[in-house]
């Protein structure tokens, strides 16, 4: 079968799955939207996130301009005018593929909570298969549209360094909207929480609350449109830089090289298709559970994926080595994300035990929950060592392809069933949103225990899912961390420079410095957002004082709060705080490699990697531990709510919060952003720096 | 000058600290030991440190031995009989030295405690005086016993190799001290805290809490023996990295090569004269700054050994890089020690924001503080390849030396002024007794004023020494990374084995997968010893509210406590939860090196050293930054003491207890134990592992 057909059809299959998406996005629209109240309520969590989302998309359109320009003028001065502009082009190309995917993911599920609130009158079947559906929404779109982008673009160009700007496009985004949505979510819900429950002692989602709008659009901001995002990114980075590997295999003849070039858009492909069929299989009866539907729709992807690239392999007869590659990879990608829900699961010892601790205070709450988080690196990280040394041995004894590219096909072996993974995780806020408007909108309490079961069912997917990305991520920037070596082996090679040592050896102490200075970033930029959340959260709890000082009805609850402040103080602070950590990300790099030369920047990401994996996997897991120990002394442990214990469980619960959802997800987009920066500038820095070499 | 007299004139040097650190020992015994209440105080602190040192030192008995064994069968079969008893030896005499060194000075602080409060009845000037000689005690005798025993050995034998053995030794001792006695002084701070000021309401060091004898003896046993013995061995360590460095420049004469293998030798000589005359300068006249004299100390050492150096490389006609890099790592060790000050110091802006959005609760300090921690990583990192680059290119330029000696000698050259850092160190816990001892005792208001002056003081030098210690390590452990790396390339050569791979190169996944598995170790020797104190508080924490429960009058002051029980306590819990731990730190570099062979365990050191770098200096400085916040609020900021915001920044101390206490500074000498290890065993697994090379 020729190259191009295969690209044609990972074209055909993108499409496929947009239009599923787009069939699934109509679906749900024409369902019931509910009462007055509740799609009142709805209305200004949906205004709340548009007004959000056009800031964001300001900004970005600032960043990415200005990028594109710079990328038009280095590249068209490096090669010629033609191909900066082709390198701008699939740049902004990519910036927008993944913001449509991410605008599509937001309408739906602020449009599918309210249906899904209203579902849940009529029982759990109708409700989760609504609020599943919307999640596949944006776990179909985004498989569809970085396909299709990324089909087209090397149908075009044949040029996986095109590809490559696509790739950059989508990570900027990726940057700004997981780390904004981060930091936005984070504020509100932290500034709700302290001065809702802890302050006057109202419970979440009661409308009395100024922020509670805020709280419900960040659900949507940061989770939905932010995690699509950060996916999209991963999978789009971890197959260019696969690809960018397989181009690099000189010895193959060209059209075999080009077959190797796109097998990982092939893997794609089946993973979406294995996704369409996956997400058909997630149903749930009356009474059954949810939690076990999501799974077996996980299970099921995985077990169709696999028998297709089984079969292509064995039809094509193509090198096993690739096989072995892509079968590692999603299996060790499964084996983390399900052993990663060791450390935060309800009724684990790590969470018994950092529930039983908090009779002694937040301060032991906290010191138990974190040294848990340390402890819980230890298996994803000795699972990612293990499938990038199983990757790499067996490609490394194929004749065809090399070690290297195994670790990047091992790396899209994981991200190819995205589709099914993201679908499970945007179904979270979604019924986390369907259970604040029902709270809002003073649901019956019949619907509302809908609500929780639901809710408590994207926890745990949330879990399994937070493990398989930060692991895939992992994966994808080391796989990236060998592209970025090719490219300035193949710069030098082709522009005939002088010869750059890439040796990156321990010994040397440049070498050293770099991986120091490297390894800095990561708590930097962490640092940078969680004090951005914690300063824009307490202009957030003057807000709500101030609105309860000066009208008491508030909180009688005979006048309505001024929600729309809440929200725009959250838009308005997330975004000025990007700033800093955006250009950190962009910048540093740069510097780096102009400054200390190529070698030295290998040697900055080298340490921005090791880093980069440890602080997202403490921050994920320690976050998730103490949020389900607050969960399990609220279910009537060591006290139970309004205990002593559940006082000292909520400190913790709010210290996790930025932890897991803004500082410790943002670091996989960082690292992906700093590997793809160095990639696609190699060929410069190869051509220009001070020192090094 | 010969070799031989250098040697001599070194062990001199040594005997000579160590006789004025007895005449200071002697001369502090001889003062007023105060009131018999007072006596009768400090006789508990006493009999509690002296339970717990003879129970350390039974552990470390059994875990010396069985490693002596060990020592003598593995180098016995690979060398010879002789040479595996003489590095047991060795192995055993720089064990010894070091418990020598601690017990000293714990035996003068618990003495030094109860005169300087006495003392302070007469004024500042003779208490602090008294304070800082007792503080010199521990300095210059800990100088002195590893001067004396690093000579001694090199001089018998003339084999750096046995100096390791020595080193090794002192790091064993080390090991359980710093882990141990941080584990127990937080134990017993945290327990005695936590029911006494939040749950009982009754002041800091207040006589009716059953844990305040622990929490005394913890400073001693803590923050006196163990800080002595972390600093001893970085002292050691340093000195032997840059010994071996210098054996390994095979291309100088026979002569000069000796001379460039006891060169470290001849630094510590000259910091240590530097210290003698530096701690003649610490002086207080009545009403001046405690603080600014212990700073002119440092400072006139510093000037005094610089001088010295100048003198000697001039004088004999040595290369000048080596005095540049000894000057480097003096100057670079100085500017971090004072800059890392301003993330922990009163009035500087981490401290004072972290204490003004306390009045939003817990969980906002907590994030603020433990982000300003994550932040103040990168000036000293900074500064650590700073030093690193500077040291190895300029001696890389010399003819006679090469450029890992020079980091050698750079660390070398920070660690050299030890005598005057330790003695600034020593001096802390001692007026932080006695200011417990005056309260316990119920001396005057005026007593408590001069010791809370002197506390304060400390507290200040503490931060300063703290930083400086970390980063002295960091040099430390990239020297011995480097001897590590010549081990096995000199063990290869001298039996003839087949030639192994030390590049250690980035592009290597064996290599990168290593760096992980070494970047995991610090945070899951952090985790271990952190939840130990936790669960070990927790146990004090139920036998405190037991002793209270069971005889009312305890909290009516009617009746004494039982202390000893509460002492009893902290100390077998805190051995046990050694056991991990320090198994960790032996065990896993073997495993590492036998199993995966050289390159993967050079690594994996290195990537244990950065993230041990990174994770010690975060957490000593979250946690000073924590400390200095609640001290904020008590001195009257933001509410004062009783607060919201004075809960909240009781929280954030006692969660930095254990971080800055027991987590952070352990983490160097499991740093150093893995490195010495590694360098020790260089030759046995030169030629036996399973893969690799």
């Amino acid at each position: 079968m020729s190259n191009t057909l295969w690209l044609v059809l990972s074209l055909i299959a993108g499409i496929i799955s947009i239009g599923v998406a787009y069939s699934f996005f109509r679906w749900v629209v024409k369902q019931d939207p509910g009462t007055e109240r509740a799609q009142r309520v709805a209305g200004w969590i949906r205004d709340g996130a548009r007004s959000y989302l056009k800031k964001l998309y300001s900004a970005l359109g600032l960043l990415a301009g200005g990028l594109a320009v710079i990328i038009a003028i280095v590249f068209g001065l490096q090669q010629n005018f033609g191909y900066g502009v082709t390198m701008a082009i699939t740049f902004i190309f990519g910036a927008l593929c993944s913001t449509i995917a991410g605008y599509l993911g937001m309408t739906v599920a602020v449009e599918a909570n309210v249906r899904s609130a209203t579902a849940a009158g009529k029982g759990l079947n109708p409700a989760f298969n609504l609020a599943f559906k919307a999640g596949a929404v944006m776990g179909l779109a985004m498989v569809g549209l970085a396909l299709t982008g990324m089909s087209l673009v090397f149908l075009i160009t044949g040029d996986a360094n095109l590809v490559l700007g696509f790739s950059f496009g989508a990570s900027t985004l990726a940057l700004l909207a997981k780390a904004g949505g981060g930091i936005y979510t984070k504020t509100a819900d932290i500034a709700a929480d302290l001065v809702g429950k802890v302050e006057v002692g109202i419970p979440e989602d009661d409308p009395r609350n100024p922020a509670v709008v805020a709280d419900n659009v960040g659900d949507n901001v940061g989770d939905v449109a932010g995690m699509g995002a950060d996916i999209f990114d991963s999978y789009v980075a971890s197959s260019v830089a696969a690809m960018l590997l397989g181009a690099a295999l000189t010895k193959l003849s060209p059209e075999t090289r080009v077959l190797y070039t796109i097998f990982p858009l092939i893997l794609c492909m089946l993973g979406a298709i294995a996704a369409l069929i996956g997400v058909q299989f997630v149903q749930v009866k009356e009474g059954g559970k949810p939690g076990t539907s999501l799974n077996n729709g996980t299970i099921y992807t995985c077990l169709i994926f696999g028998v297709l690239v089984i079969a292509v392999v064995l039809l094509m007869d193509l090198d096993k080595a690739v096989m072995w590659a892509t079968l590692a990879g999603l299996i060790v990608g499964v084996i983390i994300g399900f052993t990663s829900d060791f450390f935060t699961g309800d009724d684990r010892p790590p969470v018994v035990e950092t529930a039983r601790v908090s009779t002694s205070g937040a301060a032991v709450n906290i010191i138990t929950g974190f040294s848990y988080g340390l402890i819980s690196i230890a298996p994803s990280v000795v699972g990612i060592a293990a499938a990038t040394l199983i990757a790499y041995f067996l490609a490394d004894q194929s004749t065809v392809v090399n070690g290297v590219y195994g670790v990047g096909i091992a790396a899209v072996g994981m991200l190819a069933i995205s589709g099914m993974i993201v679908s499970s995780d945007a179904y979270g806020p979604i019924v986390d949103n369907a259970r604040g408007i029902a709270e809002m909108a003073g649901m019956s309490e019949d619907v509302i225990e809908v609500a929780d079961v639901m809710d408590a069912a994207g926890n745990t997917a949330k879990a399994i899912t937070k493990g398989f990305a930060i692991s895939a991520a992992a994966l994808t920037v080391l796989a990236l961390f060998a592209a970025y070596s090719s490219e300035i082996t193949i710069a030098v090679a082709e522009h005939g420079l002088p010869p750059i040592d890439m040796t990156m050896s321990l010994s040397n102490p440049l070498v050293i410095a770099a991986i120091l200075l490297g390894a800095l970033t990561p708590p930097l930029f962490s640092a940078l957002t969680m004090l951005s959340v914690t300063h824009n959260a307490f202009d957030m709890i003057e807000e709500i004082r101030r609105q309860f000082r000066a009208n008491p009805d508030i909180l009688a609850g005979k006048a309505e709060p001024d929600y729309v402040k809440c929200v725009a103080l959250a838009s308005e602070n997330a975004l000025q705080s990007l700033i800093l950590p955006a250009c950190l990300a962009v910048v540093l790099p740069l510097v780096v490699g102009f400054l200390l030369g190529p070698e030295a920047l290998g040697a900055f990401l080298g340490g921005s990697i090791v880093t980069g994996i440890l602080f997202a996997l403490l921050m994920a897991n320690a976050g998730g531990t103490w949020d389900n120990a607050k969960k399990y002394i609220e279910s009537g442990h060591f006290g139970g709510k309004g205990s002593e214990a559940h006082k000292a469980g909520v400190v913790g619960d709010t210290v996790g919060d930025p932890f897991k959802d803004t500082a410790g997800p943002s670091l996989n987009t960082l690292i992906t952003v700093m590997s793809l920066v160095s990639s696609l500038f190699a060929p410069v820095i190869a051509a220009f720096h001070l020192f090094g070499g």
